[in-house]
């Protein structure tokens, strides 16, 4: 029996941290493995972070690799690559031998291609190999690249005493039971059992009489992002994939489900905060740069573009120099009103719950703009007017306002519609690209409403 | 047995709509009935959300509490308590009767009080009663606020045998047998079993004989987020739940937990897009204005404020009136720096993976900025320069660029570090906050700057 560990109070600590390198450095092996026996595989993965690569890959050789190989998924990618560079393709693929076949495809396929093929030489389970090789020819966002091949399946003509002496072979195999899935002789899906189910019934019922044949499945070349939909509408804990003639494939857990839906959650952040590429504030300025520079870029082409076009308002400066110094007003409600817009039909789009035509959507979206701008505009209206004391020039910046609002929330709606229609991903359209766009159009508007409305 | 239903391919059409909304309209129930009984309850909800308020009643009513149980849960918040109103309390406590402890919880928590109060004297079962009345006294975001009292329990002192038969009795009451909780007299929890392990045993073992102790739980009062972390990290999909004594309470599981990543998430992005409260696309003008309005008059009085920043620097207008044509690209790149950095920051403090003092993240955000500032800025000196042919002024914009990029990174990334320390959730410094303030510090760096550099 295992001691009683209460992993909820795991707090990765400076003097854990020390204790392990001291242990490293003296080269005390044995209470080094006491010590760390006492921790979940993902606590040791926080705590190999936290130490130098040199030192985490010593406690790496140092453990078993069925402790090993399930720190090594808890990594970060980057961490991951390094550990994995200093094992020989033999280490490697001892890791791999202990993996479930998703995550042994999945550190496979991080691999160098001449790399990988080593690697699997050197797996020795003749299964586990050709079942790892069967994943990697799966596209990665697909649901054979999130599936295991690990499941408990049954024939429906077994009967439950046999079924129940067959599953504690399979179960072994198998981390957690979600669902027995139930095949006919062609190895075709055609229902499910719940361990409960088999527990309930009687030792001499045969799996046809009580197997259900209401099954949720997903096709092998389904998209992940449809798979998780799917899981999270139904509330399912796990889906079994099927190949277009229904035969049973492999199953997704909802652990990895789980991961996705917060990998795109955080991409699609970091897209609408001007970030390309996920990164974390851990990664290398290099990195950050990288990620970030782009977006600074688009961003500077729309201000140059604004200056060009205020330059053409030059002769306006003499006269009425306040709507100059109003610009970079124009500028930040023309950029938040088509970050809201364009945020709301992201997400809608992304939840399946834009609903109606775009004509449609585009008119509430006026309303709402035109709403939203004329209580902005009074305002403006009473501040200018009191500051500069002419009503004119109050009244041109506030009504080129709500224009300029008004704009701004028909692009901003219009893009990722747009851009979705096409198959792009909408959640590009969001942040500094709209802001951009919205702070030329919008200085554009202005300056021409206002020059219209002071006849000069 | 029932029919085998495809419900991957469920899709909401225009045609079956129609079709429902006939059978309503004709009071064809047998039809209606047969009709919806081919669908999933989730799908039954899809159904209900696209047809008038009425007919949805009409349907609530028609179908037997068990169904319309589940489909209330599945309901658009705003749709269920439009439902709600128009069933009474003792229609509720029926569907109640059907619901999980947690979900029955939750709907009650949703009425007013008055009506909770007749709803729950109109449940039968007083068990059931009892414990959702205990679950109401959470707090909602802690973890008593989201655990259910369905459980499968054994006692250490049980056999194996004895164990099975007893579960039998439990598990019918449990949509899903996760983990088999194992206490001792005292209902303290000890530790757990899955059912592989029970169905593997030998028939006359002691449950203390083979039970594992090693079990993770969180307390009632742990707050949901912190569930939710330990939930993911360590791959569960579902925890007990303990008071302060170790006594077992409950259980939290996985799709209750997904529910709330997804809805972190998407206030987080709402939040980063300026957008106060969470609504979605099809939420009426007025609640969309509510939630957007607030951030666009912050947005206002920062344009208000750069205009006055700008009135003081009047006097430069003769001589560098190309300054103040370059005002909205200094805010745009003031505003889209900050949101780069703060986005980074709150992304990191919500996975725990900011680590090492501020003052070390300041200065590698310094750095950051400046490297990024220098490559823009060098860019833009070319082009003011081959623009305005002056090389001071372009030298001026240019090094104004350099130090106000700098200046938006360290507010960005300072106030979420400053905001969490003081227990303030990080992500309402996202979005429109950072950009309002530095669009203000923008302007103002900018113009002290450049009237450094030009000897005014």
């Amino acid at each position: 029996m295992e001691e009683n560990k209460d992993n909820i109070q795991f707090q990765i600590s400076e003097e854990l941290i020390e204790k392990v390198e001291n242990l490293i450095a003296a080269k005390n092996d044995k209470e080094l493995r006491k010590l760390l026996s006492e921790f979940h595989y993902a606590d040791i993965a926080e705590i190999l972070e936290e130490v130098d690569i040199d030192q985490a890959i010593y406690v790496i050789k140092l453990l078993d690799s069925e402790t090993t190989s399930d720190v090594l998924m808890e990594l970060d990618e980057d961490d991951r690559e390094k550990v994995l560079k200093n094992l020989s393709s033999k280490e490697i693929a001892e890791e791999i031998e202990e993996l479930d076949t998703d995550d042994a495809a999945d550190i496979i396929a991080e691999l160098p291609e001449e790399r990988q093929k080593r690697v699997i030489s050197h797996i020795e389970d003749e299964e586990h190999k050709a079942e790892i090789q069967e994943l990697l020819a799966y596209d990665e966002d697909s649901a054979g690249g999130y599936m295991a091949k690990e499941l408990v399946k049954v024939y429906e003509t077994w009967t439950v005493a046999g079924c129940l002496r067959r599953i504690r072979g399979q179960a072994e195999e198998v981390t957690r039971v979600h669902s027995i899935y139930v095949v006919n002789k062609q190895e075709k899906l055609i229902g499910r059992l719940s361990l409960k189910d088999l527990i309930v019934a009687k030792n001499d019922q045969k799996i046809s009489d009580i197997y259900i044949s209401s099954v949720d499945f997903v096709n092998v070349n389904d998209e992940i992002e449809d798979v998780a939909k799917i899981m999270q509408k139904y509330d399912l804990e796990a889906i079994p994939v099927v190949d277009d003639d229904q035969t049973l494939l492999g199953r997704i857990t909802i652990d990895d489900v789980v991961d996705f839906i917060k990998e795109e959650a955080e991409k699609d952040y970091q897209l609408a905060a001007g970030i390309t590429q996920t990164v974390d504030s851990e990664d290398s300025i290099i990195d950050l740069t990288k990620a970030r520079l782009p977006w600074l870029f688009l961003g500077l082409i729309g201000g140059v573009g604004a200056a060009y076009i205020m330059g053409g308002f030059e002769d306006m400066l003499q006269k009425h120099a306040i709507l100059f110094f109003f610009t970079p007003l124009i500028a930040a409600m023309a950029g938040n009103v088509g970050v809201q817009s364009s945020a709301i039909i992201v997400q809608g789009l992304a939840n399946d719950d834009v609903k109606g035509s775009i004509n449609n959507r585009l008119l509430k979206e006026m309303l709402l703009a035109a709403l939203n701008g004329i209580i902005l505009a009074f305002v403006l209206l009473l501040f200018v007017w009191a500051w500069e004391g002419h009503f004119n020039v109050a009244l041109a910046i506030s009504l080129s306002l709500v224009i300029v609002i008004i704009v701004a929330g028909i692009i901003g709606t219009f893009i990722p519609l747009f851009l979705d229609k096409r198959g792009i991903d909408p959640a590009i359209a969001t942040g500094p690209f709209i802001t951009t766009s919205n702070d030329i159009f919008g200085i554009l508007i202005y300056f021409t409403i206002a020059k219209l409305i002071l006849n000069i």
